[in-house]
């Protein structure tokens, strides 16, 4: 069954979270992205989302790179030719090195397209089977640690199956022995967000002692080498994240003993497909994996649904409802959670519609690229 | 009853038309224009179109110009407070000198919207009564004479009300003195586009023997002064065009004598309000006027039709069927014309629905306006 | 002498004027304007200046209009073959309707290239035989009649050979009347910037007695008939600014008897060349000139400066000081006024040199343009 | 001593390369680069120059991310403070990820303006004692065996110290084997440019006879584990290029033993502040390192000669003669080579002269950065 894309329209969308957002580049509330729709020749649409933010602080890609590389590179590759399934795209974009959430959202747009056409959910063109999803919350670092508690209490009590707190040098041990003190059963991890190096392995020794499920990315963002030397210092299982860019860097991870866990982001790895080969490699190693969060719209969060139905996300994601994050999510229904769980639509494709209106209200600017022009 | 936009969505499109059109600037088939929807907060859409073209040729605004002074002036005022008559416009943008082209646009999306609020089709919101318009057409010009009048025996047979030939110093007399003796009685006019100076007052003035309508736009686009000193030479009827851009205008040309008919565009004179006000003001002097085109698509069509339903529209128009200029229109249906009438549309606003889809297949990129950003 | 350019240099200035400037648009103080730099084959530089505005307040015309223009049509053309002489570019560029301060930017540029490479100052390539001109100084409304003494006063010491008022409805008879008192010799004239219609005709006659030089463009801005009727009733001359686009628009001016006296401001009318055919018209027909002025940085001053030594430049113009507008100007020496006095260089071209440094301290971005690629 | 950057001004250069250079993303002539001009109070300039390419085929890096870094973040964050040392910048930068090309093209503009205003030579700022440089050169793929072996005989005579050979799979053990039969003794190193995965290590061992400098970058991009499986199996030292992006990559490679030799690209690895570092690492190790290119105009040329100018660089460099690729560089003089090597220059900062003219032939736009506007 031949995908043929006739138009591919980029949108810039400016959406206003419900609470500001802190990383090393500073606090944001506001935030850009791209949504990518491929429409087929029988006006069939197909959606996907680019995880970049606007500034590189979470890797080097940002809202600006991955316009550039759709518009330049990626789209007019993808209206090339027909395409017979969306796993030809990563081959077909192989030329062009890294710029990963480019074209995780492209290949993402055409993932749905293609489920659609086929007439089933994306969770089972992916190959995935299970009814709910589990998950988890991440709570960054709060001004006081009864702050903490407070919002720990409130997720637990919504019944989120996984608690994730952001940690820093001084935001670690005697914060974590607190909670524990208070949740002693919560299944409970840390985010170091690279925040560690080798030097600070006694610190990280000394969550041992609190049966984390495991630390997220201690060390440098790029980095399996220094991760291999300190997990054999820790009991504590680590879990890579912004190391873990594709199938061979997982292979390595694995190869050199830097973790095992690894956090699964469609975006960071360059697509579903990639995903998939990911998810594959760490089910035969018997590591788990489960699906980060990137503060995505609808469309992104649909998209992380289908790829957690795989067997071998045997741990709660990242996925939180749209009302987490936002007012007025692009999509309806809206993602919602009840009791830590996430209900895996069955409807083709991503399962839920794109609200045309309000991603409208949104939009600060489109691009649309014919096949005619650009093939 | 305010009307208060809760967003504006600027559209570039690109359409090809089906024949190439030839101008003092070159010969083009591709036509790029801008689609103007303004929003309101019921989702409520209201849609106009700028006649603006790509170069500069037929007056000093382009796409590009209207682009810049929609998005830098014209919307930011349309959101600035709410609207509670689209006439209101003309006086909130009284500060931009000329630019009429974008004026027109947006205010044509604002009538829209207001009529739909109404629930009346715009022509009734604009005053206008007929059920039908007659409507001409316009020819350029041809290879050949003979060509010529095998393009006007089919026009005759499709039963356009009035034939325009399109003239030029080395192809006038000579060719209206042929179409005059193979069409003695079809209701005929020339369309000089500013070819003439007062030099060549005795040419136009043996045109009078073939008893056309009028000549229009003989001498100098920003010409009233020279046309009031042929006028009286002539016994065939001046009809002014690009001369005429502003109820004022029309009152110094019918004051000077400049002319005894005008070809009103609302592009050109810079919306439907000062079209309306234009129209009254011949109504009063007894001169009639017709409603000139600009290579519309379906939107700017439809506004076309509207307009020419008030009273003193006395000869027919070149707003012609859509099928005659595109091969798929961007309305649904598309404007058609049957033994030389359109039937006045009596649904909401323009009375067409804009087809989504179509406008996607050729926009090239659109830019998204909100009320809170801007206001 | 053909002149080959080789390359145009569009750069997009942002200077800060030293005091703000109002216009029915509202106030600004930070000007932007684009500086025209053609290069030929030696390397020798001919600079021009647009005197369009960030907003459409003086004209239709605006700095993105401008670059636009420019961009897309003037510098195209004016790259595609050798030039012989300027005057042949205002036929090169006919097919492009107005846009006049875009076309006068690379006319002058190609005015300046065409003196140097001739090894003559500006001012003699046009006809020129001045040593000094004479300058008048524009005064904005006050706050109180008061403050407005005082800055005449000021001027007056200085030397200012003509002080301009500009005038509205609410600030003119009274005030002109006490500027009278104060000031019973000075050269006088009332700008009135359209701010008054025939309705007002009595109080624009109550001038008279004031023994002004002249009301400048009393009535619409792009009006000749309507002044026509208003210049009878009054013994000051009318003096047209915004309606004299043209020597056509001059040669009907004049015929209807709409002015007794013309500001000619290179822009407006579309470059040096018009702005010479318009001085030679007047000449012919005993009306005075005089050049009036648009904020210019250095080198539009410096080419006000050339033209005004025509020989009909019988009235002080507008081009003051560059210390009158900026703290810092981007040529070396700066135009200086001495006794009401600016002395007209004699170095080849424009006669100042363009201080690069000083230029990229204001640019904001700039576009070159080059033989090759557009011709 | 403080330096204050007044503005900075990019430069969007095109120039065509005197032949087509052939990559994985197809061929090109026409290469694109920014070129960094920061400028201090006092007018004095210093350059840098990108490297990155228009398409993302040797990093994810192109002209255009490069272009968003330096306007968004970088040149915002270099004006914000005065700058002490030029190696306070890679700090200032870390919240970046990654975009190396964009910080090194910044940072080297500040060590070029550092160096003038102390007086000295960059060479000698960054700590290098070299009167001259030993230059290699890099061969591409050719048609033929003949045709490369012309090409080097022609390379040879001229003195270039060492010959580097592009070779992939279907072009590598037989050709080398040719080479090396013509040329027993030249200093010959292959650069395999990621062709090649550990399932090839016998192909890769075959080379081992043929007493090879280096191969280069034998397996992919990003790799340091795989490298460090292959290295123990070859007598021939590994050189990693693209794999090596910063300071801790380098220690990471060593530890590993991933290589023996590093060539280090000013762009690729952030700036000359780490290149430094990775210099003084590998020479505290033991591993020579060679300055790689990357087709640099006069600038970044100047950049390498500097930085090889370093105790450590005992390998000669890809730093050919300016000829060598560009029919007329943007310096004065050119980067010539001599017998093999290139004197460096003796005059303040970069010691080339930028000819501003020859630079505006080349460029396309550029963007001025000011200190007030920005900081």
């Amino acid at each position: 069954m031949a995908i043929n894309i006739e138009y591919v329209i980029l949108r810039h969308l400016q959406m206003e979270l419900k609470a500001p957002f802190t990383t090393s580049f500073g606090t944001f509330q506001r935030k850009e992205l791209i949504l990518v729709e491929v429409v087929d020749r029988d006006g069939v649409s197909g959606w996907g989302e680019s995880v970049a933010f606007s500034a590189p602080w979470y890797s080097e890609e940002t809202v600006k790179t991955n316009w550039h590389m759709l518009e330049d590179f990626l789209v007019p590759l993808a209206l090339a030719e027909p395409i017979h399934h969306p796993e030809e795209l990563s081959k077909r974009f192989s030329a062009i090195r890294q710029n990963n959430m480019a074209k995780a959202a492209l290949e993402g747009a055409v993932w749905d397209l293609y489920a659609k056409r086929l007439g089933v959910p994306l969770s089972q063109a992916l190959g995935g089977a299970k009814k709910d999803i589990e998950v988890g919350v991440s709570i960054g670092i709060q001004p006081t640690v009864a702050d903490l508690l407070q919002v720990i209490e409130r997720y637990v009590a919504q019944g989120y199956r996984r608690i994730k707190v952001k940690i820093k040098p001084s935001w670690d041990v005697d914060v974590i022995r607190e909670v524990r003190r208070v949740f002693p059963d919560v299944p409970l991890m840390a985010d170091a967000n690279s925040a560690y190096t080798l030097v600070d392995a006694d610190r990280l020794k000394a969550l041992d002692e609190f049966g984390l499920l495991m630390i997220e990315q201690p060390l440098a963002a790029d980095d399996l080498v220094d991760h291999a030397r300190l997990q054999p210092l820790l009991q504590t299982p680590i879990c890579l994240d912004e190391s873990i860019r594709s199938y061979d860097d997982a292979r390595k991870a694995l190869d050199l003993g830097s973790c095992r866990i690894i956090n699964i982001k469609i975006g960071r790895v360059g697509g579903l497909g990639e995903a998939k080969r990911i998810h594959d490699l760490c089910a035969e190693r018997g590591a788990p994996v489960w699906c980060g969060g990137m503060l995505e719209a609808g469309v992104g969060r649909a998209h992380n649904i289908a790829i957690t139905t795989l067997e071998n996300f045997t741990l709660p994601g990242d996925t939180a409802a749209s009302s987490h994050y936002w007012e007025r999510d692009i999509i309806t229904p809206e993602v919602e959670v009840h009791g830590g769980l996430i209900r895996v639509p069955d409807a083709p494709g991503i399962g839920y519609d794109v609200d045309r209106r309000q991603v409208e209200r949104y939009t600060q600017f489109a691009k649309v690229f014919h096949r005619t022009a650009t093939a």
